[in-house]
């Protein structure tokens, strides 16, 4: 299949001029700027033999009707963070148009399985805290009591932010409609870290998302005045949290692949001339196996209760989100080895500590593999975020060999098929 | 000299009645409360034989003339913070009243030194950040520049809130006229922390005021996605002032008296998908020897070094605010263990972690102590802040007694002498 991936690279610094400030991109999920990304998309589609349309939860889909009803759909998302990168989403939707121009063009318009472009909606969740929410309409996981009600830093709710935009919250469990003879999925994307750079690799092939757990923890000490409290009477609870803050690397380390992070720890009264009373740290743990996600999580729950005692300190624990590991489907990661081979000589199978669209896509029991891209020193959400052109390149090239892989799989049955592993 | 300590109870309950309200004491210096608090004080003098009036700087100084110009100076402060407690300022202001009205009757109206009592502008700073700022003009140690510019939540300029009062910052240089015939100095407070309670006692000899270095460190990493970056990778700034919040116990336990306080730790980009690429954090250290304060302030910047080299962080440190060890006059710390001696039985000498106007009045030169009276679970800046009426009681006397051993050894000529020691 023929592609040109310096299309993708150009199209891709058009829709950047076209959305992004100083600052960097601008395509937040429901406003104006998102609007105009995907009209722009919407106008790359003239002349191809597709039909489009928007879903019940704002998904647009592109579809190129081949000979079988079954689909091989590639999806990303044009939304972006505040002053997000180029690369993050689009690259993925704009490679994936150039692999459905490639199918059109090759099998003049009629390839032998149907291929479908999805650009789901709010993936982000960068305005309203809630990720994902457009594919996990389509996986029927979407929880639409607890999201309705969202609001945004203006207090406006995600609910009426999405009707503005010609959506109905109470519709979104119509999206799994789309899901109608969905035989596989395939999602390119930037890595957003830096191991395939450490490894010196433009690709490779991820073998899940990894599970999430995601607590609020709250330490409660003692307020005390920083002048007149003696050491040793003190009940601090920015130590507990501190021993804390530490220890979650001993906690991952004992894992390849795992990660633990705080990433914000708030003092209260938080004043310099008042030890701290009390201390809301936020915790994420993330692996690709789900038993030792759970015993990440048990042993930093341990260590906090013992740190607490010892700081004669108490502390809650508090479930912010969770999600389990999702392995993809291991003929489709098999395909996506063989692609990045060929490509690129070389391959590197690792997990997306990143949640994707295609996590979502997998629970929904669809066969579904990512593949990844370099990103120059693992910076994401930024507009600094980068990737060198050549491996751009590559990516398109390899996403096409996937995909043709894919269809052909697809066309043989295959996706009938969940081996055994 | 008779006094009557009960009278000083119920005048505090009085005070507490119209100027609290349910979350505690609302008397923030130049706040309407604040002026209802001096004007109840004010209707207080009547039928006393003093003259009174307000300084430069707003504090306000009531005199009971003594047939020497040889001035005992009582003082303390009527301002709170916002949501208070009903002792802190209030009882050295009330007791040093009924000194003064023990003064006048045992001597018929006419002491043999003068008695001055002092009500101190703005001792806390709650509003605009600048505590001791009366007691600060009057020794001549206030910065003009610095401070007429600051500003309260609202926006309000601490020059424009002084004038609305009637006061005006460019004759606050006035207010150490007040020092004319100054020959000592006496504050009676409540000890804001555990220390008398955890020994049984209920008063305490202050030896000075701690000195103080108030840091702001700025801890600089790399902001990385919580899922996609290695530990291995991270340079986290949060790991770096973890370690440093643990470090400064250490550095503190090895001095009797010294405390070292993180009170505030902020992070950025301060979410929990992120690796805190920014880590601000503010530390308080003091003790009562310069040689000690300034020991730790090295030893903690030196292990902020250290432990920002070993996470891979830079660290930034920027001084907040200083001040030296305050020594009070060692004639007068005799006096004040002989008066809690005599009323109490037990004596213990402690220095004061919290500063006081009385560090400001020492640094003027003049003969100072202040006297400690047992605090309840060392809480204070708060509504449930309280000591014993026993012990209440036993403070009165004592510092009654205190000020007439100053007022015999003023008369005496001592208060010419400093003892060198």
């Amino acid at each position: 299949m023929i592609v040109n991936p310096s299309r993708t690279i150009a199209e891709l610094k058009e829709l950047r001029s076209l959305t992004a400030d100083e600052n960097g991109a601008q395509r937040v999920a429901w406003t104006d700027t998102w609007l105009k990304a995907r009209e722009w998309f919407t106008s790359k589609l003239v002349g191809l033999p597709v039909e489009h349309h928007y879903d019940a939860a704002g998904n647009h889909w592109i579809t190129l009707p081949g000979v079988s009803k079954r689909a091989l759909i590639l999806g990303s998302h044009l939304d972006s963070v505040p002053n997000g990168g180029w690369l993050d989403g689009c690259l993925g939707e704009m490679a994936g148009l150039e692999v459905l121009r490639g199918f059109a063009e090759t099998y003049n318009g009629r390839p032998p399985v149907t291929i479908r472009l999805v650009d789901w909606a709010d993936e982000e969740g960068a305005r309203f805290g809630r990720s994902l929410l457009g594919s996990s309409a389509f996986a029927g996981t979407h929880s639409l009591a607890a999201d309705r009600g969202r609001t945004d830093k203006d207090g406006i709710r995600l609910e009426d932010a999405v009707r503005r935009r010609g959506f109905d919250m109470d519709r979104f469990p119509e999206a799994p409609r789309e899901r109608e003879n969905a035989a596989a999925y395939l999602e390119l994307h930037i890595e957003q870290g830096p191991v395939l750079e450490g490894l010196g690799l433009p690709l490779g092939v991820v073998l899940g998302t990894k599970g999430v757990e995601r607590h609020a923890i709250t330490f409660h000490g003692q307020e005390a005045h920083s002048g007149s409290t003696p050491m040793n009477v003190r009940r601090d609870a920015l130590a507990a949290a501190a021993r804390l803050a530490l220890e979650i690397r001993s906690i991952a380390g004992k894992h390849p692949d795992a990660v633990c992070t705080m990433g914000s720890v708030k003092t209260f009264p938080g004043i310099v001339t008042a030890v701290v009373g009390r201390c809301e740290a936020a915790l994420d743990q993330r692996d690709l196996d789900a038993g030792v996600l759970a015993a990440m999580h048990r042993e930093a729950r341990e260590a906090s209760e013992r740190f607490a005692q010892e700081e004669r300190c108490t502390v809650e624990w508090s479930r912010i989100w969770s999600i389990e590991p999702i392995a993809f489907h291991p003929s489709l990661i098999s395909f996506c080895e063989a692609a990045v081979a060929e490509t690129a000589n070389t391959v590197h199978r690792m997990p997306s500590g990143p949640l994707h669209d295609a996590a979502e896509v997998s629970r929904a029991g669809i066969p579904t593999v990512m593949m990844f891209v370099q990103s120059l020193k693992g910076i994401s959400h930024n507009k600094i975020e980068d990737t060198r052109e050549e491996h751009l390149e590559l990516a398109v090239r390899a996403f096409a060999n996937l995909a043709a892989r894919t269809a052909d799989w697809i066309l043989s049955g295959g996706a009938g098929l969940r081996p055994a592993i």
